[in-house]
């Protein structure tokens, strides 16, 4: 039976890396590939739910023709859309990309292209968020070609498999030609390091204002996590869930005394 | 030696649940409490990163002539600004709420709330996210009188042990009167159950726009669960941690076959 694929990312609609993943999942056999996604760039803009104004939604054609569809709402907010029935098919699977940047350790709870596909788990939909580990500085030259095709192994194996339920993957693909990336790790979730510094400038007028900057991530290049697997050039796929729960701490956290009041 | 604590919130910095925790809070001795959060309510805006824009703090007063900070980014804005320097002084702890409705289940990956004490965990800081689980239709007129002495039990004995690397805790308090609260239990995230709906309607000038409403999500109240906890009339505390690997997926996953191209 045929498969019906929503698309969507966090970079908007017109982004390089979504018409690359479009393009190449489009060759799957038996698929329908739709697309809604932002109609701007969202990212870092973590998992929202927009429920005090409506959205809108408007028919575009992508460079190459393709007919898509992009809202004013989040990333997560498309996906919501999509599978509370915005399209008249059921929705099988839903892919978030292919983002520029790698989405590692914490950046999951931060990452537009993550949580468009926390939003599937809610509905109960498989979910798969790609993202590329490219460098900052040479966005519009990105090339796709190598990641979409490798995305397109991931969807078709994906899809000839049952997701346990509640899992999505976060797949992140080095920023490598073919033949240099090294296979494929089942990964952790690794340790981001996070270089933030609080920049405080005055205004014209005298008043302050404050930039939260600072150089990119960096991460602990641990073996057997998604940080360690791309520094090693290998594609990371992690499982994802929703439950957050520190289980190790339920224990420990009887003992405090709560009652004592 | 004195504690600094850090209260923010995602319902904006005059929303009375916040007045109603600072002013419980700053009775616990050797504590000094500062206050910065959002100038706006930002809820169901998930964990959200500002780097595209720098961010305006102002000097605010609350009702009762508190001095309190106010910005223009997120709840977890709001947490970056103070621990990467915005106070002179350390902080121990962050402190998010009173949030005016609870935050079960995968609510804590939208949560305003929750993803401030996300935040802090960031930076390897201690945070605890406070909601109360009153109705929907009566915000203006919610009494946190109860909620608030919890809240200053809870960190009390938050602020007498080490918390375990990497966890916050997400608190949850029945609105009820305090002698009709069974007690604290120390719960895993639950399963919530959204009931969102499409609502596709057409504005004035024939276009259509989509609502993404309908009811308010429920819970299955299982024994041992936030949801179980808060509709037995206890108090919840869930330990959660920032890792969302889904391990027992790890092994099933290594046999997919992605090596096979």
């Amino acid at each position: 039976m045929s498969k019906h694929i929503l698309v969507t990312n966090d970079d908007g609609v017109t982004a390089p890396g979504l018409l690359a993943l479009v393009q190449a999942i489009r060759t799957i056999p038996d698929t329908k590939v739709s697309i809604l996604a932002p109609d701007r760039n969202w990212s870092g803009s973590g998992h929202v739910k927009t429920l005090d104004r409506p959205l809108r939604v408007k028919e575009v054609t992508l460079i190459d023709e393709s007919p898509a569809f992009a809202s004013d709402g989040a990333p997560s907010d498309c996906v919501a859309l999509a599978l509370l029935g915005f399209f008249d098919e059921k929705i099988d699977l839903v892919v978030s990309g292919i983002n520029p940047m790698a989405n590692l350790g914490h950046d999951v709870t931060y990452s537009g292209t993550v949580t468009a596909a926390m939003e599937a788990l809610i509905w109960d939909t498989p979910g798969i968020a790609f993202s590329l580990g490219s460098v900052e500085n040479h966005l519009s030259t990105i090339d796709y070609t190598a990641a979409a095709e490798i995305a397109r192994h991931i969807v078709e194996i994906s899809l000839a498999h049952r997701f346990p339920p509640g899992m999505l993957l976060n797949v992140n693909i080095p920023y490598l030609p073919s033949e240099q990336i090294n296979g494929t790790r089942i990964t952790r979730q690794g340790l981001r390091v996070y270089r933030d510094r609080l920049d405080k400038r005055v205004d014209p007028r005298g008043r302050p204002y404050y930039w939260i900057g600072g150089d990119s991530p960096t991460g602990t290049p641990e073996e057997g996590t998604d940080v360690g697997a791309l520094s090693a050039g290998y594609v990371s796929i992690t499982p994802i869930q929703l439950d957050l729960t520190m289980y190790t701490a339920i224990p420990t956290l009887g003992d405090w005394g709560w009652e004592s009041k």
